[in-house]
């Protein structure tokens, strides 16, 4: 392929707009980008060759890459599949899967797109949070596969492969249900820890002090960026609620055995708690 | 000094009892345990040389360790300063300072003894967790210094600087106040958290696979003890609670704001949690 293009040449896009040149699957890699910032960040760290115009990146690329927060995929992909040549492949990478699927599912170059989630991230944002080394070794979700043409899917599976990373396959609606358990609620019990410990701990030089406890582990999610979480979570509403309530509830159990001394409930829960470890490393 | 004794031979009293033999404090190092197994795990595994009774080693060791459950660690401190030679050092490790520091502030020999806590763990405890470069570059609390003889504050001073970590002064109150917010409540949300997921999610298959998009880290605290972790929310019991109650309340206020697609507040919420990251590396 002569070129490629990632649309939000961030955490996600610059780090796979380095693995696209690093594997040679294009001989030229562009960025999109509306800040001006990011933009000349990017280029200057050569996470791309150069930034474009959406437009020239529509006419031109054969791959396209959408890396732009969730609220405003569905937008640009529409848009690029209006202008598609027959051989160009879009994909996305993004967090929330059925808006996307939905918005898109009736248009008439479906095919040519992609849905894919590579399930790889930092706290970090922007064009100086990509890395080199990213993505192996994790997962990648591939959604509602049979909507695009075989070319294409054959395309990306290629790529992802390359990359090291193990295929999923899911529906929008599957995927935005588990990424809600494992990784949305993830993020808001970070924010919300953050906030209470600032909230009620004037003393910030014992923070960074006694940090080591095991809260900077828990917390570290906390520094993920607004403008990339808000929209997933507004998104994917209706899943992440249903799992807030539940961790709320959880949380409310466990309040109310410390408060009565109750040693053999709160065994129960950490015992239970405890069998996590058979389904992580 | 010709012998020194750890009463708990576990994650961080291994680890000690691995130290010392590593930095020369001591030519001999005894294990006091009262699991056999874990008895003899720690002799194979080399931590200590010898299992002794705890007569033996309050009657011989220079300097004794206690590293038991913090529920455990008020009885053994006591007996063992009822007996205490002239020149010998007992200190504790655990994670909670005030039940420990009101109970043994009349002993005779309270000067024998030094109440410290080493911000180091993990989430696996056994004397198979014990690591041989444990605690360099974290903090050390020391607890009423001013209650501890000088030449007993001195040696354990020492040692904890010859394991590389930062000394910290502070009262048996603060002490327990600051690890509720940076320690206790950190585990608190990940056992929760577990629990929210294994309730939730019935596809194991998918926690696994999708982990990577932060889970992992945020539900690690989750597979710590029950034994160890009962203990120490109950003995901090006022302060968990406390912290627990703001931290229940910041999860609702942003369940409200989802709820109500409240992109103004949560950005608020989220930018102020963002400054977490001026607090930790």
């Amino acid at each position: 392929m002569k070129t490629a293009a990632v649309v939000g040449v961030g955490l996600i896009g610059g780090s796979l707009a380095l693995a696209l040149k690093r594997l040679g699957v294009a001989e030229c890699v562009w960025g999109v980008e509306n800040s001006e910032k990011h933009a000349a960040k990017a280029v200057e760290l050569g996470l791309v060759d150069e930034i474009v115009s959406l437009d020239k990146a529509s006419a031109e690329a054969g791959l396209i890459v959408v890396a732009t927060p969730v609220n405003t995929a569905p937008t640009i992909v529409t848009k690029l599949l209006n202008k598609a040549p027959a051989d160009q492949v879009i994909i996305d990478v993004g967090s929330t899967k059925q808006e996307l699927c939905e918005l898109v599912s009736m248009h008439r170059h479906r095919g040519r797109f992609v849905a894919t989630h590579p399930m790889w991230g930092t706290e970090h944002s922007g064009p100086e949070a990509a890395q080199r080394e990213a993505f192996a070794g994790r997962a990648v979700v591939i959604c509602e596969r049979e909507r695009s043409d075989a070319d294409a899917v054959e395309k990306i599976e290629e790529l992802y492969r390359a990359l090291g990373m193990k295929l999923i396959y899911m529906s929008a609606e599957e995927h935005d249900l588990h990424t809600a358990y494992v990784s949305h609620i993830s993020h808001i019990t970070s924010f919300a820890l953050a906030l209470t410990v600032l909230e009620k701990e004037r003393e910030e030089e014992h923070i960074f002090d006694l940090a080591g406890g095991g809260f900077e582990s828990t917390v570290r999610l906390a520094k993920s960026s607004a403008s990339t979480w808000i929209p997933i979570l507004l998104e994917n509403k209706y899943n992440v609620l249903d799992v807030l309530r539940e961790h709320i509830h959880q949380l409310q159990i466990m309040r109310r055995m410390i408060e009565r001394d109750d040693e053999v409930g709160l065994r129960d829960m950490m015992d239970k708690a405890n069998t996590i470890k058979r389904i992580l490393k």
